[in-house]
């Protein structure tokens, strides 16, 4: 049976999720994905990610792409999918692409977003999607710190690579700023290490509280001091994967 | 022992709680708020809340009161009370009031907001707040009918009163505004009948989709038309509830 290759851009919230990739008796957005292919078109489909998150991340436009025979159109898909889909998983748009298309390698670059929560008292309902950190940051202090990322970097001060691989990286956007009563911190680069996104922040939050310089930022970067600890998944998430038109 | 009676302003997000008021063997926010004094203060503390809220409704600001002879001041016991309160309910201010004080009668007013998320498609990120109507909604059109409830009426087209009661209310406030994707109905009244934000919104999107018009909807308020159905409780949050300084 001829198959065609499908990119969909998927939304879920990460809490109830033990990330993306499929793991044995585990809630995965992978397994949820594979498990509605298989009720709308009959048949065992692999999907593919554009990349593995970590249990409790977010994800407001995660590219995965999978082959199936399916044969009406991909919005008749995207609509049976989200029918069958639990409530915390969706799809956004389902797009024909080349049979040698890969949402993992065919990817421009990943857009990540950080939300800081930055006040006194708690909020439950800011606090699913934020971290709360009481103490008044410095948020311009934190976007020039930031700004040192951009360009070609050795980012193996904040991550490790996932077999061994190099830890180059290139960042083509990085900015922090406030938004009312929150930080945001957005990146974006052509690929991030294993827990990249959650060291820079931590390690920015050291500089938003005036622990931490911009010139000491910086020596983290050249691995000259150590990174800050990595923030909690649930201020994170994967806003978009961008891929030529 | 004196006791001293305080105000609290309360958060929650509703989704995992049957709502406000304690039941035997379901988890209620004044449980939780009752459970938290005991664990902090060692006394059996009877928490009174300006109302009810119907299960999978949100709060950011309801306000309760409650008797203690705690001797510390009130931010001492926010921090003690946020601390063994479990992630989705917190108090955002602690307040000391006169004994008679009552966080329900001493009420002006309730603001309640229901948000609808108004797009072709799924979003597992903003629904949890949110209700999804794909129709594309005329929000001047709903904002219109709003306006038809500002003042003194007999609210008894869109819901019941606890035991009886009679079914006058005043409407202070009536509005709906396109805020990007999502559509907000804000209403404040001096109190509000059981269900009757959730039908006024469920007959307001019948105004919405083109179904029922202005004087349609100025026909239900009149009882000479039914109401549309009650829409459901995840898209409303009671906002604030109003004291006299």
């Amino acid at each position: 049976m001829p198959t065609r290759r499908l990119l969909a851009l998927v939304e879920f919230d990460g809490t109830e999720f033990e990330g993306f990739q499929i793991q044995k008796r585990r809630r995965t957005v992978q397994g949820e994905l594979e498990r509605a292919l298989f009720q709308v078109t009959g048949d065992h489909v692999r999907v593919v990610g554009a990349g593995r998150t970590d249990t409790g991340v977010h994800a407001a436009g995660l590219g995965v792409h999978f082959d199936t025979a399916w044969k009406q159109t991909p919005p008749v898909l995207l609509r049976a999918l989200n029918a069958v889909l639990p409530n915390d998983v969706a799809i956004l748009r389902v797009v024909e692409v080349p049979p040698d298309f890969s949402a993992r390698y065919s990817a421009k670059s990943r857009a990540y977003r950080y939300t800081i929560l930055n006040q006194s008292v708690r909020s439950p309902l800011a606090e699913r999607y934020a971290l709360l950190v009481p103490e008044l940051l410095d948020a311009a202090a934190m976007d020039a710190a930031a700004r040192c990322l951009i360009g070609q970097h050795d980012f193996g001060a904040f991550g490790t690579p996932p077999r061994g691989d190099n830890t180059v990286r290139e960042m083509y956007a990085a900015q922090v700023r406030r938004d009312g009563g929150r930080v945001l911190v957005d990146l974006e680069a052509n690929a991030f290490l294993y827990r990249m996104v959650r060291r820079i922040v931590g390690t920015l939050l050291l500089v938003g509280k005036g622990v931490l310089s911009i010139s000491g930022f910086r020596d983290v970067l050249e691995k000259k001091r150590r990174a800050g600890d990595s923030v909690p998944p649930h201020g994170l998430c994967l806003i978009a994967v961008k891929y030529e038109e």
